[in-house]
């Protein structure tokens, strides 16, 4: 079998994307700790376009850009299958997934906001995001995919960990039980997947993180 | 066989892409054109997220999102296939594919951008972007599906006829013989193939849209 390696960075959630599918398929990889502020040469040999991790190599072939990688491990390894066998169900799963990428800068507005009103602003803003979420994706299942994880609950996995830890860093809850009963539900739900739960980075660990790139970001922005 | 209908709107290079790929597929399908000034009731109702075209229905059940419903005809008619069979290089259409989407902020800045330093600058950014296509993506190929077009020339179809058009828009020719010698000549190619040439919109109607539709985005923007 042709040997798998996977380059990430322990705090990214788009590296636990990949993660969690090589270890639901039940595939063997090697792991590689990038630095983010020194990226290894392989790195940037293997995705010149973007330099930036999740990379997949398999059997020296490297794979970028976590969505890519998730379609093509599924494709790669068909067993505990993680997208509908169903075409319409598979779009419908596509649909919710690419929904998430595109409000991606109403979650990086809401991580470097300052000042209460903009702060407040931007987790209202989120808020109607989370809504439609929970209305039109979840509904009354247990998780996106139903009784079990699929691709959308993985790429959504993102909420489920790392918006909370946001949350505290801006002090502002968004996602509760009393504004989002389901969403929160599924995030406590998928938190108690055993694939999920074993490789969760630390919780003070992650929010020192987040701390130091959100203050390194914003003065950078107020530097411009 | 389910009955097949397309919302869509004659100037959209998405609604283009599901065009292409219908037909590529010799599926039959009618086609509702919608005022995108006063959206069909049906339009609402089968994309409530977005509320926008394209929309493909397929058996009384919608899927909204240009490259999802690209995916959907590619899985549903496997006829006249437009994604490699080998998983890594569906992947790395998949990449080249969303690259694409990824750069659309920098061609919409192009498109928006007013006095000639704002729009050299533009210019510049997107000649960089061409660049990796044409080097990384391209190469010596015909196509970026090699001897025929495949989802990635479908997708990169509104850089072979739209962008040409805004260019002329703008009066700054970046796709040109001398800068970008191999992506100009694929554009030239991609415009030959019979099922793109004849659907595409006609030249003063379609230019006569994007100098409306410019104007009326860059008045807005200025009044704020």
């Amino acid at each position: 079998m042709a040997e798998v390696k996977l380059h990430g960075s322990w705090a990214s959630p788009f590296s636990h994307r990949v993660i969690w599918a090589l270890k639901i398929k039940g595939v063997n990889y090697e792991y590689i700790e990038e630095d983010l502020s020194n990226k290894s040469e392989l790195l940037l040999k293997y995705n010149p376009v973007y330099k930036k991790i999740p990379v997949l190599v398999h059997g020296g072939k490297p794979i970028a850009e976590s969505l890519v990688i998730l379609e093509y491990i599924e494709e790669t390894w068909p067993e505990n299958p993680f997208l509908p066998s169903d075409p319409y169900e598979r779009a419908m799963a596509r649909f919710w997934i690419q929904f998430v990428e595109d409000k991606g800068p109403i979650f990086r507005a809401f991580f470097l906001s300052t000042g209460r009103e903009e702060q407040e602003k931007a987790a209202k803003e989120l808020l109607e995001v989370l809504k439609i979420i929970e209305e039109k994706a979840l509904g009354d299942k247990k998780f996106f995919g139903g009784d079990t994880i699929n691709l959308v609950d993985i790429s959504y996995g993102v909420l489920a960990y790392w918006f909370k830890n946001v949350e505290e860093v801006i002090g502002i809850m968004v996602l509760e039980p009393n504004t989002l009963p389901r969403l929160h539900e599924w995030a406590q739900n998928f938190m108690e997947v055993a694939v999920i739960k074993e490789t969760i980075p630390d919780r003070d660990k992650m929010l020192a993180y987040l701390r130091r790139v959100r203050e390194k970001i914003v003065a950078e922005q107020s530097n411009k």
